[in-house]
């Protein structure tokens, strides 16, 4: 059992706007919303980023404006938040109402687990 | 001449921990360095993740802990950051002595452009 990266998600003030500029500047498809009520615009990348851990001095003092969500690849939501905590990660926020629990890796960056896709 | 999400970075006190960390969240081969002197510990992601653009109301007070990488698919360096500043970006910084240019997306977010691969 393990978990997938499914989006990067970015905070935004003109979500549209800012959504329209990168797939611009990605030159993919328009910008597509599923739920049109809360304003979410997504882009869909192409190819397999990697993730690259580089190291600074500065602490973090804020909630992150970009951040990972997870979906298990398998199992359940809850059995993968389990497996995620027991390597190091915690529950902040279980989204009451929301699909999504909230967790922190070791150093606090925000990343959320769906539910199974 | 378009660019592509080469890479997902994240700021950190302890990359070769924090990357051990997300090795294992999503059971990816051992975290990977290519110059250990500077410290930078890679993870390959499978998959291709969404770019999601959610309406926040907070600013943005301080640089962001994570970036997205571009690199051109064809084309030079300069001629991609030109045509991503056509497009409402903005260089911030040409980080003299490094391979890369820093620029910011149109809400200030800081992503990099790097050489053609």
């Amino acid at each position: 059992m393990t978990a997938y990266v499914l989006a990067v998600t970015v905070d935004a003030h003109d979500a549209q706007a800012l959504a329209t500029f990168w797939q611009a500047a990605l030159d993919r498809d328009d910008p597509f919303t599923w739920d049109d009520k809360e304003g979410v615009h997504y882009v869909e990348l192409r190819g397999e980023p990697t993730l690259v851990f580089q190291p600074v001095p500065d602490d973090k003092r804020v909630k992150n404006r970009l951040h990972l969500d997870l979906a298990p690849t398998d199992g359940t939501q809850e059995a993968e938040i389990e497996r995620l905590v027991g390597l190091g990660a915690r529950v902040v926020d279980t989204a009451e109402g929301f699909p999504w629990t909230v967790l922190v890796d070791p150093e606090g960056n925000e990343f959320c687990v769906l539910p199974p896709r």
